[in-house]
């Protein structure tokens, strides 16, 4: 009985340890990433912009662009089961820092109970004229 | 007794694989960011600068200001529980690649056995006007 | 012979939940990092440029310097046990955002099955006036 109990929580553990590997895929199969990937219980999030999918461009306001990219990000950890409160670590790329308090406003409003770590680095202009990029990693609790 | 000795050992695989997360805050509550999350044994540890307390700003020399950001890194790392020595990965967004080599003089002291993975990233200018940032991955051994 | 097997399958369990550490030197061992360390069955790699040996600068071609990027980048991966497959998250960092369809074409074909997340982050020049450096995140199956 005790073994049986045994081999059930190893059944268990076992599930939890594996690096079973999800891709996400991106919605541009032409470029060469996956949206995200789990495994095991850590999400890999790749780098998302802030553009509108009509014009491939990012809105003229910056606050805009951040809320874009922040709800875009926000999209594929929920696509792959997970939520914002999940993210342990998170990179934030900027053009120009003097857009980081605005930005600091927004990004708040993303988190219900806790924050992760966060780097917020000064880039250079990003791909497709962006002014932010974000990044990170998730675990299942 | 074999069954009951493997119980025990699951009840240890379990701690050593559970997502259990502790978030350290960071001295500066207006700003929405963990200075640190360990979630099982992984510490995720933020973006660091080097500071002065006194001014908000970096000192003049970029060596002290390396020292600085170290220390304050060093810190963090320190109070999660975990060590210098075990970083695994770190990433380093320097704005002066004419740094590098006075840099490497002065990180290298603060590891004793031995060096995780390191990207020295050349950014623009750094948040504060600072000219390094660093963040990195410890695991606790 | 229930309560053996769940012995058994601790002690495989036990040895992918460790975290047991190595550490891959780099081939400068004047510079302070290692050039990837694997932990348990997660291998942190970083970050590799393309430069040539002879030199110790980039090549001329941008393409070149991508391939010689990921060349290096592809043998430090191999030398741990791994596959450029078994990556989950990659940066990119690049100091010219005009050889973004040059790189993703070089880079595609480093890879058989499937794509790891990826961040593109442009950067200033990078050290060694290279215009690529890549780093990134990969666990064993």
């Amino acid at each position: 009985m005790i073994a049986r109990c045994a081999i059930g929580s190893l059944l268990i553990l076992s599930l939890g340890c594996a690096n079973q590997r999800t891709d996400f895929a991106s919605e541009r199969p032409a470029l060469p990433y996956s949206k995200a990937v789990l495994s095991g219980n850590t999400l890999y999030v790749a780098g998302h912009l802030g553009v509108d999918p009509a014009t491939d461009s990012p809105p003229k306001a910056a606050t805009d662009e951040a809320r874009m990219m922040l709800d875009a990000f926000s999209a594929t950890i929920t696509r792959a089961g997970l939520a914002m409160d999940d993210l342990v670590q998170v990179q934030v790329f900027c053009s120009d820092n003097s857009l980081y308090d605005s930005f600091n406003d927004i990004y708040r409003q993303y988190f219900d109970r806790r924050l992760p770590a966060r780097t917020f680095i000064t880039s250079g202009t990003l791909l497709r004229g962006c002014r932010f990029e974000i990044a990170g990693t998730a675990i299942k609790p």
